[in-house]
């Protein structure tokens, strides 16, 4: 069954909150060798069906339901064929 | 500077809601190819410093901060040295 992967991240430029935060708070807890933060949120599907299909399907769901295209981007890799 | 990824997921057993949520919607808009989800989140750090002090600052940061024990891992990835 084919493994694949949509990995959803901010476009360059877009603020990202949740690393804004967390970068600032490493800073205060004496990390402060940590310069930057990025954050991205990755989907691993199993889907059945040949790998072809199984990457139509993912590019479909990171399109229409997972990613924002004002302010994120998604990159599609096959794990598993 | 060295970038450290540092990945989080839920432990295997543990129930991700997140992803069941999305399974179940795939299935409701037609994905039925679509047999099972797992998501992580991902963080990428640039670090000041040698290699080793960033590996190091990604363990205290991923174990102290980020990850939950209870119900989550993370490993941790050298993007670039």
């Amino acid at each position: 069954m084919p493994v694949v992967v949509i990995k959803v991240e901010y476009l360059p430029g877009v603020e990202d909150p949740e690393a804004l935060t967390i970068l600032k708070n490493l800073n205060i807890l004496g990390y402060g060798g940590v310069k930057s933060v990025q954050t991205s949120k990755s989907y691993q599907l199993n889907v059945q069906g040949s790998e072809a299909e199984a990457k139509k399907i993912a590019e479909d769901v990171a399109e229409k339901i997972l990613t924002n295209p004002v302010i994120q981007k998604y990159s599609i890799r096959i794990l598993k064929k």
